[in-house]
């Protein structure tokens, strides 16, 4: 039977994304509330590895909820997937007298917490934050709201040029394996066509579409790329292959790159990571573990921490024929 | 029975929002894609009586997605609330052969819409466009989004001032009558105490929230009061109570104004415009009318205009307790 | 004779300005480049009266070169203007070691350092940080670039729902004595009028241009008005005035208000404030005192204390000129 | 003898810069003010060639001020540099009735000016407009103080993910051929090291620079370097060579590519603008030709165009000891 929980550690792992610190000071304010001691845990599993926690309270906490990045930082760590490290990692949980934590990241983390779970039975919940939106169990992961006003905004800007001088511009934007920030993105910055990897457009009808493009009377084009497209081509070999089959075009390529994890949260991922926090720390509270918290339906909800990884986030098809519509 | 739609008319009516002029092209252009021609009205249901439509095609809603205000201009109309007026409206409506229309606004622009389908039975489909996402049958109104993170974004340069200062600041946002931007932003921004419509919480408890604030060591204090709050004073009047009664903090009062309507639209407002704007005239289309546009749990919906007029969009219980979990 | 200084102090003092935390970093970081120690010095005078000081070195002001507000937090200090009072400040100063400091503020700020320098012949040197521009002696105070972005991005928002609903809006900006911040932005929103306390346009020709705007086709219209115009009314009861004397407008106030003050710094005065830390304390090492550093033809001068108090910021006329003319 | 100007063009030239709408509107009513007829020239000196004309009054140009991008579109044109070229360019001048004209762009466009005056005397004045700031005879370019605030938003962003993962970022900003948006923004935004193609540090002071603020207790760090710094490798191979050489620091690369034209200009840039189309007009209309139009110690300013192309704008050396002093 599970004991009274008295000491929770907070930490965050895998990339960073903007609304990580709203969660950490949520899980710090919410075990205030409770009266229950919270520490942070530096570089996520290094840090817990090394023992390198800090105690925090109420005030520790102070004026971070509208800053990117993590103060707690984050980290991948190798020597966390080794039992060697994990004993490690125990022993300076179990020497600190953290008896849960809650983890912020994604699925590589939530792997990680699981199986620490199997060896130690050691209490966890988990707050998915990644900008990607790739997991399963909750409709929006944290970070990637701000994410998509963040591309949207850099795009705007890239069309001001595109148009001035009748470009067609391919702007590749982050999304490994799933496509939700080029799909997004690409309709918010009316893209004339998206690449994801969730759909293999294929090149001769991504060249069709931009020609009907041109002829039906626009001068300049952008096109949305997601970093782990389908269509066999990086996006400057892509832009080449493209102005070489249509002289109509000036082609030009924007990497987006790290500027779309950073930034100040928007009000929707301060809100949700706030909201996260007090159910990742009520709901360690009530017992549980080796839960994700998410949002489904605009309520709080759990799912099981190997369902959030083994499931897939799916990308809404009604928004590819909306894309569609949108470039008659 | 309905004959087939061949041309349809867009306005937008009562206070712009922003996403406005994402739905307006959403709407010509899957007119465009589907064949169907389509006019604009400018001035809501002023123009409609004054018979100024402009024609429009795809081309003619380009670079606008990302613009705040509205292309087509609104208005209130005192005249179309007379028969005389609704007559003229419908005359010009014939005579210029459209046939059904949309209508972006909140529920007096949706009120109209449905009496004149009443007494004409005229093809009408709503798209709610207003910032204070006071509709029911969507989770979001058009505008909602942006004007969030327009409100966080303005606190938190106030708060740049007021933790220079050490000094206890009364923002008053938007929202007579239910108070979502209040909590959200309140929530969003690490605000003290939120005052909303839904909720008197009574001069007495503010004063105490605020002094158990001040005890806990937070040198400065932000609290967000809707415009319809319930307090019973207004918020300068507010401002002069609590300093007065709590000479610990020095007292100042933003109101934050008409800057909350404008502004580029956030991602989320441009994508669920397109979306709206699709399913508006797909509906109309397939023979719908007298319904509202709607997103439930992330999905496209319709309701009839009369239960998203009579009906009431509830604030977040959950939200609430997680603000007073913030401030403890 | 001067003594070689071997610690020097900084504060903030006065109202808050974005640039003042790049400012404080820079003094501390010069400091630590010439191996002098640095303290900071809470609340302006009111923190130098009660030895509220902070040692800094370097890695003490990392992260802050792009915060608004300022991390040594500033007050308007009433105990400094009596002699007790800055008694006090002397014996804490002495006592700490410290021997000479810079102080970042506007001209009541200045004020305070002659007088103490009179009185304890007390190094100083001053770093013009507020956003009016309102000093002698530099062409630019810290802030000043900055919150002009911020003010015509507001208007900017309010002209979307201003031109969407045909309106008129008065919009009142920070300026109590001088006008650069109207005029600036006044040019630089597109406003179709500007009022400003250096000139008295006086309520008829007020009315005149507006109509005149009116006919020749606009629709909407913006006039910026400084806190300290001559008009002789409230920006609302200018407003009142207006709309009873043109019933061809809708009239609406904003009061931009205490947001114009935060935010993160431009990148002009995040550099500016680099270089006047730097000038600020080599200054003092080459044993001036009494002096304030300013922008002068882009390169970084020294102005007597006194001169930059007694001297007037004046507005640029040509402007003047200008705005007339964009508003054929 | 010059003959009264009565019909003046306007056009924009060469790369895109924020700013550039404010000019061409400030241009157009100076043109409507003083009773001059003013045409728009579409896309530089291609359009020019083509008599690609627009008649342009003061309303056509409303709404543009805050719009990045030119509403003129721009071009490099090949068949200006050809004799063949510019005398269809006059033939279409002539044949419109346009006796001068005003070009907005950089270096390549006022060469091209000068040509075209000296073969057909044809009266031209320049507005500088290049973010590069790159240009003798003005302290500012139009847009370059925009895309620095551009510049800097976008390197806090990365900063956000660097100090959250103890990183190295190189980031590469514009500035071909002069260091200035590097030098700035890398002040502005707190880089440990800056590469400009005015100086040549060499990879072994900068690996040795990194070392010392790696020991110095920086966890993160952020290189800025200019498109052309004449270090001898590109950005992703600089970064190749540093993390081979450095153990310490995990490397990252970020191009900031084009977004860095676009957005809507700053403040400044727009008062610039609105100053720099007044003065260009007026000079037209006093009978002066071939200068370009520049702010000098905050005054209008006249420059030859042969100076302004051959002259040299210089990067600010104290700037350059302000970056090492603050790295410290």
């Amino acid at each position: 039977m599970q004991q009274k929980i008295k000491k929770i550690g907070v930490m965050t792992s895998g990339g960073d994304a903007p609304g990580m610190n709203a969660a950490i000071r949520s899980v710090v304010r919410t075990c205030a509330f409770h009266n229950i001691e919270c520490y942070g845990i530096y570089r996520g599993y290094e840090g817990m590895i090394e023992g390198d926690f800090v105690k925090m309270n109420a005030r520790s906490v102070k004026g971070i909820i509208n800053k990117g990045g993590t103060v707690l930082k984050t980290a991948r760590s190798k020597a966390f997937r080794t039992k060697a490290g994990r004993a490690k990692a125990f022993e300076k949980l179990k020497s600190e007298g953290i008896d849960a934590y809650v983890v912020i990241g994604g699925d590589g983390s939530f792997t990680g917490a699981m199986v620490f779970n199997e060896e130690y039975n050691f209490p966890v919940i988990g707050i998915p934050g990644t900008i990607d939106n790739d997991i399963y169990g909750t409709t929006h992961t944290l970070g990637y709201d701000t994410t998509l006003n963040t591309v949207v905004d850099a795009i705007d800007k890239i069309r001001d040029t595109a148009s001035s001088h009748n470009r067609l511009f391919f702007i590749e934007v982050m999304g490994r394996d799933v496509g939700h920030i080029a799909l997004n993105t690409g309709v918010g910055a009316g893209a004339e066509e998206i690449l994801i990897p969730e759909e293999d457009l294929g090149l001769d009808r991504l060249l069709e579409s931009l020609r009907r493009s041109k002829q039906s009377g626009k001068s300049s084009s952008i096109v949305v790329v997601a970093e782990g497209d389908k269509i066999g081509k990086n996006v400057f070999e892509l832009a080449d292959y493209v102005e070489e089959n249509m002289t109509e075009y000036e082609v030009r390529v924007s990497v987006l790159g790290h500027m779309q994890r950073g930034g100040s949260p928007s009000c929707f991922d301060r809100v949700l990571a706030s909201r996260m926090g007090v159910k990742a720390v009520e709901s360690l509270l009530e017992g549980k573990s080796n839960y994700m918290v998410g949002l489904k339906n605009d309520v709080m909800d759990l799912t099981p921490l190997n369902k959030a990884i083994k499931g897939r986030s799916k990308i809404n098809m009604e928004l590819i024929r909306v894309s569609d519509i949108m470039t008659v």
